[in-house]
């Protein structure tokens, strides 16, 4: 039994923000989350809404179904969630997708770890600001980016308000080494109306560029909006 | 005398395209270009239309203005232009930049080598497609990307239409190891309607991207638009 739960397996597509924006790759997104943020752009991972859709799949099969969908047109497959560092099956995929050349993105909260973060080409470590109404475990965040310092990784925090990006200026220069990403929160996640949805994300975007750009504080780092939604709005499994 | 024709100075402000997208960053923009493409976004710096802006400058010179600018708010500065590679002279200003801890990002089309381009953390080359109505030297181009392929370096290509693409493709089989960027073009570059060329902007990238998807000869890609139009329509200096 080396099952994974799968909530949904689609692509290929772009990743719509953070270190690896603009990448062509397929999606692997699994179920549940250890937290229950405010804001939370995929709450049915874990809130029970999506229940009917999750699938234990073996490693193997996600491969077969990744190639189903991707063909031979892809190099890159992005593990989400939820949140994926819950699951220690993981494992398994890592190695076949690792096997066949394949890189690989992933994203977690840094409230879990597990070996095999090492193996991941592409890691964001996505500690949860005030408005997610989530406590950081700061001794364990202090523990996994110590030992996945040496990859690939980069840090990444969603700002909503003031209260955010002074708790993204935290963790930035609590971990100052590491490459750091300002992102834009979406309020809304559930309208339909993506021309009145990009207009409001624009000018928040812009909201946190201006801040950024005069706080000496934050000297070296990457503003970014979400790509996805200016294309997709909040249309899911694209 | 080791000056430097230079067009504009500003920031901070973000990258909006390539491989640093997102990045906090001043700029320096320098005048000259030995192209002059059907679509150049800043033909100013090359056809006689922003000569009364051109000022020789000193690097130290540069280097103060940078820090009058931006004061102890960055570590990026991105030196763009015209064609900055015509200019030998921007070794002086490479070196001052290093020797302060600035890292450093630059573009060019490869048509011309300079030796300080091994200094450059960020090099992005980037060869004309048709729609210039450019001609890539490519015996030229070869020689460049050999002499650069260890650094961290990145193909860039702007795409207007399928001609563009088909070239695209033809820079990506041909230098295959080397990180690859498609980016949307910018057929407008003088409306002042910012929303409506957002929203032209956005279907193209939206074409761009469905195209790029679905081709199994473009596996490992990053689709990207140009995020300072999003926020700053063609407004210059931003
Ligand atoms: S950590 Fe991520 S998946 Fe989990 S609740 Fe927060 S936003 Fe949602
Ligand atoms: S190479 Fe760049 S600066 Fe020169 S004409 Fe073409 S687009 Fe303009």
């Amino acid at each position: 039994m080396s099952k994974i739960p799968v909530m949904e397996i689609f692509g290929p597509t772009i990743q719509g923000e953070g270190m690896v924006i603009g990448q062509k790759t397929m999606f692997v997104r699994t179920a549940g989350c250890d937290y229950s943020c405010a804001w939370c752009d995929s709450s049915f991972t874990w809130d029970g809404t999506g229940k009917h859709l999750i699938t234990q799949m073996e490693p193997e099969d996600i491969w077969t179904k990744l190639k189903q969908l991707g063909g031979s047109g892809f190099r890159f497959v992005t593990i989400s969630g939820g949140n994926p560092a819950l699951i220690k099956n993981i494992d398994g995929l890592v190695d076949i997708l690792k096997k066949n050349g394949i890189q690989i993105g992933l994203e977690t909260q840094g409230s879990k770890w597990q070996d095999w973060f090492y193996k991941i080409d592409e890691l964001t470590i996505s500690p949860k600001p005030p408005s997610s109404r989530m406590i950081t475990d700061f001794d364990r965040l202090d523990e996994i980016i110590l030992r996945i310092s040496r990859q690939n990784i980069s840090l990444k925090v969603v700002v909503f308000n003031d209260e955010d990006y002074d708790y993204a200026k935290k963790i930035h220069q609590r971990y100052s080494e590491i490459p750091f990403f300002l992102q834009v929160g979406n309020d809304d996640c559930s309208t339909t109306d993506d021309d009145q949805l990009m207009m409001t994300l624009l000018n928040k975007y812009s909201w946190l560029i201006d801040k950024t750009m005069v706080d000496d504080e934050f000297q070296n780092v990457k503003v970014l909006p979400q790509l996805h939604t200016y294309i997709w709005g909040n249309k899911r499994g694209v």
